[in-house]
């Protein structure tokens, strides 16, 4: 029985060196009959914040799968592996919290086990490549034949590493946000959802007064960043359903100063009344 | 009925994000049966030009496939999308003339179709993310079992937006160009084609005098760059068929200050007579 | 009969231009059957060494494949093209050394074919692009239907061009050895394998005595960079089974200036003996 015809794949080991091809051969040999979607393997080294961001906001559009992620700072230590199933899918990876948000975009975790099944492994495993040598191939034999529950020991799904959801918050009418990622065109996309930004009253069409720091920025609320001229600031509604703010043909995180995590407050501008 | 086993996809998505992957898992969702070959990802932002002759310069060696290209600066605003019928495929993308030089190595346009079928569409679309919520769909769906028709509106194919073709132009035995590409390794490649070079005398095994701006260089005009001593510079009939400079081991653009757009000539150099 | 089921390829291509889809193209014409593995495209620009490192430490980990490799700074030139038999798998690629380390991994070479039949090429070959042209062509006939044999002239595998092995050598308790890569995190891999290490009696959990010129530093022997604090230097066995220098969370090549190819040699910390 063939219970995966996709794997998904992302990690921090770029693409320079024959990492990622390594993992893939093995998958190739347990299950051949699977194809694997790469997510992205330029995940900054180490930072598990920005690899569960972009991991949660793929998923969704991906098919039914078994989804590799190893951004895996702790790897060798005493940290542990682990399969979730949640939605269609299973989330293979190490747990630090890198899977938590897509396992809730899917619709949180329904089952969790810890990887202590060595049978799925690859025979020799090393200390520094559980990529290669465990979640890969539990993953691929998760894929073609195993069930999840031969992964190893089941876990409380309550037990298992959540990174804290990002923070927002709404508060006479503004809403304070962070950056949660800045992509590679330097858009800035904060952790304020349009739906937020509506309940303020900031609207497409309007203006947004963004704060960062002590400085104050009016900036137009557009649905896309090429309704304004090149060059000029915009906000707005971005393809994850979150505000962006970017500089038409240009880096708006650049010229803010916003990298991931700085902290940023939106409001509706008042109309001005016409006496 | 289906009708094409591959796509081929090219955008300015980089691979930093999700962007390229849920794209991909679209297409995976709705055409399982095909595969995609990725053409590149990393046209610089926006740079409608640089993926043009990408695109154009790779579909020749690719199978018959519906070619998605997205480099669209424009996105969300009134600019259309098209799917468009030339040799034995189909390229779907923003009518802004990144599919032009590609359709015109294809044979030229057949048929033109501005997609307005929502039908093929995702239910829910983005104003930023078109390549996945509407160019990958729509040829995934081509690819499938829509019909080219069903995309939307037929339109004539001389309304389609074309770049203007790359300049070139021969002279009093003078070749006039300009850098129609630089590559990873800083090659230049100009606008100019072996058979113009062969037009005025210019060869493999002579010289050539290359015009930058008020300078001129003689050049060894060779097969391959690799004849050259290293660090030399020499000129080649590349492998589009295009004259191209190099420094063997070296970056011919950098050195030359050439970058895509500036403006060169060539010549032949005459044989010095024997008296 | 279909040969292979999978081609590998790794190329100095790079990922800007289409010139690993125009390979790929070339391959899915040719074998539509077969599935290709990127290794890498980022190997630096005719750096023949590096590429066949990373061959040479992924190759283990594929399938039974027809490796495509093309690093061939003499592309154009009289280097031969080979295709030769190893282990399970066929490898393809420039006569130049950036097989024979693979191929040495995998068994050695059995047979051996200088890519003489232009059947097997495409119709018009340039001087430049041998990978599109020759390498990855023959490659996918190999893996389709065509014969090892139908390459081109057998040649005597003593005659192949290898490099020279890694440096390394064991005298009077110390190690000698050079880096041989340096990966995306700055990690160090030597040529002093773990055997080597273990022989003279370095172990996980003791120090090593690092030499770099005239310094000497004491660094900890762990199972895995995981395991000392964030910034610190530590000596680990890696996942191809060699001594690798990293710090954690930093980079150790960029710290201990140590590009590939530097001389670098180890030993044990004698225990101190408590009087």
């Amino acid at each position: 029985m063939t219970h995966f015809r996709y794997l998904s794949f992302l990690t921090d080991y770029g693409l320079e060196d024959g990492f990622v091809a390594a993992c893939k051969g093995v998958g190739a040999r347990i299950a051949p009959h699977a194809d694997i979607i790469d997510v992205t393997h330029l995940v900054p080294r180490g930072d598990v914040r920005r690899g569960a961001a972009v991991l949660a906001q793929t998923v969704p559009y991906l098919p039914p799968a078994v989804h590799v992620a190893v951004v895996d700072p702790g790897v060798g230590t005493s940290r542990r592996g682990v399969a979730v199933a949640a939605g269609n899918s299973v989330f293979v990876g190490p747990d630090n919290g890198l899977l938590s948000w897509a396992v809730t975009a899917a619709g949180g975790a329904a089952r969790a086990f810890s990887l202590t099944n060595r049978e799925l492994w690859l025979e020799k495993v090393t200390a520094t490549f559980h990529g290669r040598d465990i979640f890969m191939p539990v993953a691929a034999h998760l894929a073609t034949d195993a069930e999840l529950a031969s992964a190893g020991t089941e876990i409380d799904v309550a037990d298992l590493v959540m990174l804290p959801a990002p923070e927002r918050l709404i508060r006479d009418c503004v809403a304070y946000g962070e950056v949660l990622t800045v992509d590679r065109f330097g858009n800035v996309q904060l952790t304020i959802t349009t739906s937020d930004a509506a309940e303020i009253g900031v609207k497409p069409g309007g203006s947004v007064l963004v704060g960062v720091g002590h400085r104050q920025l009016t900036v137009p609320y557009r649905d896309t960043f090429g309704t304004v001229a090149s060059g000029e600031l915009v906000a707005y509604a971005d393809s994850a359903g979150l505000v962006s703010i970017a500089v038409n043909g240009g880096d708006a995180a650049g010229r803010l100063g916003l990298p991931p995590g700085a902290r940023v407050s939106i409001a509706a501008v008042p109309p001005t009344i016409r006496p």
